[in-house]
């Protein structure tokens, strides 16, 4: 396996709001009949915030990570924000996780936000992988916060009863050891550009002159165009993807897709060769967590011990643009 | 001149709004005295959005930017959307530009967000300058598209008349001339996190539970503690990042530095011995635009010829968050 960015991930963490959402409580509210979710959408439970925000799971995730990593925050040297949503439309979300630590007023690294929806965290693997390069650089956390749940339809149970709120963490340092980036892709594809979309908020409908209304305001999925679209290019892109990669799919120790969907997650499936061994499935237990699905699946992983050193884990997501992110790494903890 | 990163910018253009707002007729609407703005705010005109959006202004200033080149969409590697305000929640700024291009369905180069707010131009062209080291990158475009004009408290003429909005964009390349990165630095000072806000529209206050509410939803700042906490600080920024730089800010040939206020104008002005020459201020005409500030002042630099081939080029500015940014650069089109 060819290092082309070498790095370690120190520390991990995560965060899930404390209130636990039971399709028992979405079917009576949706009048669905009972286990219509678990059979069409694949979730049995999701957390939602209650006074929870973005910034004090995204603080919370961090300061997890910290710990397993033994360093104090001052050893920071760079906090990427990898999400979609967030507290404030400006300043911008790192900057708020950063000063919810009582210890950052005397510390001054940069806070920097990177988006990439639903593969954010991919994304910013990637651009802290690069900063790593830089000799000033020998820790970056990334932190990936979710809140979905204000911006559910209750009009449309697939979306509604598909997504969780949560927070995770990594911290990624000049490796010691052998582990870093083996491969890295990222594609757009524009025909899948609005096929989802949370129309209200911004600049095109802004609350100013557009007042809340539940379907403007709310996640809106076209699901079968976005599934086609997905079939249409997913395969070559993997495809296209290990070609340039040194080691076959086949080979890849771990998978950690973003946990999109059911159909999402067969599809991957199918992808290698119908084996599910080696690919992380929490789409049950936390539904879909936007950005933070994939560096929660990560945390898991790493946590329960099935990424272990030394492994290669390929990291693989859908996001709303429509962008394909792939990226293949060594894990090393040291 | 020690190049750390190489590369050439390309091309550049930008786009402003029809419509000019004239300070006589925000004196009018505010009921200030005539002239008030103009002395204390230092503004003249500001161009403004009537049926324009983020992403149209963002797909003109790339256009232009384009053809200034002589490059096609499908010869570009990635677009950064370098941007503090949206169009919608989501998908993520750049995206939406590349799909507002007629030929971008058939061209598949990713599409990643950049977020430090009035800053993000800085973050996103030192981030382009690292991809840039990977073979699979050649040009790079930046697009900075804001809309600030929804988002200002008619109660507080400070801000009120301060902003305006507009797009610029560049493409940088990888070089084969001597241009490129000499030195980059930026900090998150996280005292003043809150001195600057837009309180309304995420999920901290989200406009399913509060309606919108022009104080909630519009841009706040705290002007006096802001002040005193640049003064605190970018003195001690500039003086650190042109010691760690090998050439000095006295032979500088031109600074480019956010569009913040007729204040922050001064502080730098003084930092700079005095010396306003090599300053480029466009404040009066075009306001504040957020992110869109200090690509918008390098594009006409590079036009009207303040910028030439070789010259040595500092980006500097204060954000929201607050971050401040320095990026020192040798030009070159080549």
């Amino acid at each position: 396996m060819n290092i082309s960015r070498s790095f370690s991930i120190k520390g991990v963490g995560k965060y899930f709001p404390k209130k636990k959402v039971l399709n028992s409580d979405i079917e009576e509210k949706l009048n669905l009949p009972e286990g219509y979710i678990l059979k069409n959408i694949g979730v049995q439970s999701r957390r939602q915030v209650t006074t929870e925000s973005n910034t004090f799971m995204g603080q919370q995730a961090l300061r997890s990570a910290l710990n397993d990593a033994n360093l104090n925050l001052e050893e920071i040297d760079c906090l990427i924000g990898a999400s979609a949503t967030f507290d404030y439309v400006l300043p911008n979300r790192s900057c708020l996780i950063k000063e919810s630590f009582p210890e950052a007023k005397k510390i001054d690294f940069p806070c920097i936000d990177i988006n990439t929806v639903c593969t954010s965290f991919i994304t910013a693997l990637d651009y802290a992988s690069l900063l790593l390069t830089d000799p000033k650089y020998q820790n970056i956390a990334i932190v990936s916060s979710e809140i979905s749940s204000h911006g559910l339809n209750s009009k449309e149970p697939e979306s509604y009863a598909l997504f969780g709120d949560g927070a995770a963490a990594i911290i990624i340092s000049k490796g010691k050891s052998t582990g870093g980036l083996l491969h890295y892709t990222a594609k757009t594809y524009s025909e899948a550009a609005q096929y989802t979309i949370i129309q209200g908020g911004g600049n095109a409908n802004h609350p100013k002159h557009f007042p809340y209304d539940e379907g403007l305001y709310s996640f809106k999925m076209m699901g079968h165009k976005l599934l086609k679209a997905a079939k249409r290019t997913l395969p070559f892109f993997i495809e296209d993807f290990f070609k340039e990669s040194d080691i076959p799919l086949r080979d890849v120790n771990l998978i950690v897709p973003h946990q999109a969907s059911k159909l999402g997650l067969r599809m991957l499936a199918s992808l290698n060769q119908g084996n599910t061994d080696n690919i992380v499935d929490e789409l049950s237990t936390s539904g879909n967590c936007i950005a933070a699905s994939i560096p929660l699946a990560l945390v898991s992983s790493i946590k329960n011990g099935r990424l272990n050193e030394g492994d290669s884990c390929f990291l693989i997501g859908t996001a709303a643009g429509m962008t394909i992110s792939g990226l293949l790494f060594k894990y090393s903890k040291k």
